[in-house]
């Protein structure tokens, strides 16, 4: 497509296009969405970025992004704060929150182990993750990173830092297996293998 | 998915899933990729929506979004000013511009008719339109709607108009026919009865 002929129309599509799942022409109708048919959305969200941008900072206990100091999930008395479940992202946090099937209490990783960008266990803040692990009271961590191969290697990473350092901790994983709602015959290897691996037994 | 439990960032991810073709996901995916990988994209996206939003209006000659009055496209003294070729939006123009076949004016709508949300005529602009056509020299108008049910009602409107305040410009219509590097065998009933009724005489 081509540019746009006005240069801050392009910038700014130029702006959209860059950020995750845009491309050029979906960047174009959000332009003109905020320009013509809802600019008043489009000062809210100029605003609401620019505000974020200025009070966002990390949870001092779970390390997830946050507005407020402690995040509300830590500052819930409700949470069961003897388990911990670590994720790689606030949006693997809110998908677990969804499943309502877990009411302790979180690490964001905020990433996943990456040599190649140089993302290792420090920059996944893994030294903090051990100390909330040391404090008493705390008897399990469930490592809930993605079955991908980089989620793979962290729960790795992870696995064998936390045998070390907090050796006296349970430390567990979620379970691999056949997902809800979808048929055998259209279940990947890799998913059927894990599921007869780790069969469980019944009645 | 579950709302974010930090009430500033739920806001934030809802503003964005609020635009066109984005979903909650790719929102919160945003969100962290804004706050997270590149707070300097953040702050120049907040900032480039704010000026164009303070700074954008209509071009007085063709009716497009510009920042600098009169648009680059009406300012371009090597456009063909006796042919305007009308548009639904700036994307459309954009297209046009793109297949290089066409080097004359245009004159851009912002929208189509539709009746149901009171948009007809006026809100189109289209007595600006008229005045333009009305300018010595004005020869032809290329009417380049879409041929969606919308685009052709704005066609249909846009033709007897046209015809009836100034008769004697002659009045246009893209050509109907087989998209470029599709198989006939794949394309739609529609599309091929159209390109059967409009064959064109060869050699």
């Amino acid at each position: 497509m081509s540019r746009h002929p006005d240069e801050r129309l392009a910038q700014l599509t130029e702006l959209f296009a860059s950020l995750p799942g845009i491309g050029p022409k979906s960047a174009a109708r959000i332009v003109t969405d905020l320009l013509v048919q809802r600019p008043d959305v489009g000062r809210a969200l100029s605003r609401a970025l620019a505000d974020t941008l200025q009070s966002v900072s990390r949870c001092p206990c779970c390390n997830t992004l946050t507005t407020e100091g402690l995040c509300p999930t830590c500052a819930d008395a409700e949470r069961d704060k003897s388990v911990i479940c670590v994720v790689e992202t606030p949006a693997d946090q809110l998908a677990i929150e969804s499943s309502v099937a877990y009411r302790g209490s979180y690490f964001v990783l905020m990433g996943r182990v990456n040599p190649m960008n140089g993302v290792g266990p420090k920059e996944l803040g893994v030294d903090r993750l051990i100390a909330r692990a040391k404090v008493a009271g705390v008897r399990e961590i469930v490592i809930a990173t993605s079955y991908t191969a980089e989620g793979e290697t962290t729960a790795h990473m992870l696995l064998t830092t936390l045998k070390k350092y907090v050796p006296d901790v349970r430390v567990t994983r979620l379970a691999r297996g056949l997902p809800a709602g979808i048929e055998i015959e259209f279940t990947d290897a890799a998913t059927i293998s894990a599921a007869i691996l780790d069969r469980q037994a019944k009645g």
